[in-house]
């Protein structure tokens, strides 16, 4: 059977032992006689797989008590409107590190209920770096401050050792770097990620939420994006994403076979040093993100030339190597290289680059 | 391959056909080498599948020009906020059929940014029937009226003949009778429909809507609900839930086999009217509803007792007639019979409450 090498930024490549199962099970979900996708999401079976899956993400994050996990819907996107509804209702001031796209889009929705205080500006920059932000002054008047862990488009990270100290609650956007690096979860009061990168498929997006937060919903806004509704509804307020659900339940039991976070997270760094290695000694290829705050989740490059670019990605695309056009908003070229990128897809676009500076 | 017979009120049956086509296409989407959940929302294989899905629902539903679909999350429930958010603005009151459970939640939503106005309230008469709606007076200056086409949980429906008469845009949660019996689309302002139920599985809800509503929508408003972004983006704004919009094209494309909304509609009439047949001759089981506004899609009937529904529930499940408890708020016994739900399937449930009520 034919598999493409899947660079995507996400919806992104799963591990074919997930398919394998997914298919297996596909007109019998747990001997039901039922498909996943047909069973009531109030049944016993529909129930103990949200339980579980609740258990094997705490787990796998190694969440201390305390916390609480919700199933939502409408992306990492939504949560970016979710996050203020509830949270910037005190003193409506937020700071924030703006560090790319992902935060513009945050900062701006924000924006629409209260004051977006930026400590950092990226675009100064224009993203290209991440100063130390253990350094930086937080507010003390702020209802919290916020960050993105892992710059997609950018490819760039604010790494695990990089954590602003804040006394006000520290909320993260890890959409694409959840289980792929490990942080000290205690050192967060919120964090959310769409699943469609490190956790399974789109349709789903995970809140790990400190209990003491969840109290601050006021009664007002919307019911589905109401931390404290969706909590008392055990996520399920309405129908949830039952199917996005059980894949994620899929890929924390591959992560936990894979040997779990940290063993994930040493195969992570080995895949992105063997391109950034090959890119920085390479004649032809280009990062110029400040190395210290390189993403090993979504490796940024260029050819010289816009149009070497695209001749690139149509030489790959043609050998199977998908996606790996970099986001239309910056240009160039991206590796998406998640924790189902396995060492072999990196070896082989290594491979492929070489062979392609050398023949062009 | 043993398979349940599923009477679930959604998330519900499948199609056999559909799910083996799930199955044989879940490594490799269209020749690509990559299953339909791992590619790019941005790639052309992707967007293709939203338009033909778009192409697919409208021809199925027969919608005139000048309408938009849109596919969002967070189910029909979300809608209960969005069409308020977008659409209750003006004179910030809407009119209401308010006909059970659903259009109970919707008003709540309401009645967060405007004036609920109740035109007509079931709850006086426990919600077993609807007046005649083509006389109701409905107000001049309310931004809309809202209706729920069909009410799960009490088993009645707002017939297509039965439509109140407006002047103002008609609203209306089409969640589970949409493609199960046919409208006049060219009525109604705005519909939306979670798929779980007729139109594939939980995750997407369907969005119809006329093209100059969709002008009204403020700019201040949470950018996921709002439904002038959701246009301009294709309904892309931020990644999608590409499975539950891909097994929707699956189950238009069966619906079409079938012989399209006509003939689907007067199967789903047998199936109701061999089921209300029996129960209305029967000693055991009772249902009473209104006649004229029984649901064909949920068919709700109760034993003489809650222990002698719970006995009837056990003797069902036992021999795989799954799910046909009544919703937890109302008790009672359900049969959801979508138009997954073959003719053959609601058969065998007359031929099992026949039984059980000759042997008991």
């Amino acid at each position: 059977m034919y598999r493409a090498y899947n660079f995507s930024a996400g919806p992104s490549v799963l591990p074919d032992e997930v398919l394998e199962e997914i298919k297996n099970e596909l007109f019998d979900f747990n001997n039901t006689g039922m498909s996943v996708m047909e069973i009531s999401h109030r049944s016993k079976q529909c129930i103990a797989l949200f339980n579980e899956t609740e258990e094997l993400l705490k787990k796998s994050l190694n969440i201390p008590q305390g916390y609480s996990v919700l199933f939502m819907q409408g992306g990492a996107r939504q949560q970016f409107t979710t996050v203020p509804l509830n949270l910037l209702t005190e003193n409506k001031k937020a700071d924030f590190i703006h560090t790319g796209s992902w935060t513009k889009y945050a900062i701006k929705e924000a924006k629409k209920l209260g004051q977006a205080n930026l400590l950092f500006n990226g675009e100064e920059c224009k993203f290209k770096s991440i100063p130390d932000l253990k350094k930086i002054k937080v507010s003390d008047d702020a209802d919290y401050i916020y960050i993105c862990t892992n710059n997609t488009i950018e490819g760039t990270t604010i790494k695990p050792g990089n954590l602003p100290q804040a006394n006000i609650p520290l909320i993260a956007d890890m959409s694409s770097n959840i289980l792929g690096e490990e942080y000290d979860m205690s050192k967060f009061s919120l964090i959310f990620a769409g699943a469609q990168k490190n956790l399974g498929i789109a349709g789903v997006a995970v809140v790990i939420i400190k209990n003491e937060l969840i109290e601050k919903s006021p009664d007002n806004i919307p019911e589905t994006l109401n931390y404290k509704t969706m909590k008392d509804s055990e996520s399920m307020l309405n129908t949830p994403p039952v199917f996005s659900v059980y894949v994620l339940n899929k890929m924390l039991k591959w992560a936990e076979r894979m040997g779990g976070i940290k063993q994930i997270e040493k195969i992570n760094k080995q895949k992105a040093a063997m391109l950034y290695d090959y890119i920085d000694n390479s004649k032809l290829y280009n990062n110029d993100i400040e190395p210290s705050c390189r993403s090993i989740m979504n490796v940024i490059f260029s050819l010289p030339s816009e149009e070497e670019n695209k001749a690139f990605d149509k030489y790959a695309t043609e050998k199977g190597f998908m996606f790996l056009k970099g986001h239309r908003s910056v240009g160039g070229m991206r590796a998406s290289i998640y924790n189902a990128a396995s060492l072999k897809q990196v070896e082989a676009l290594v491979e492929l680059m070489k062979e392609y500076e050398l023949n062009r």
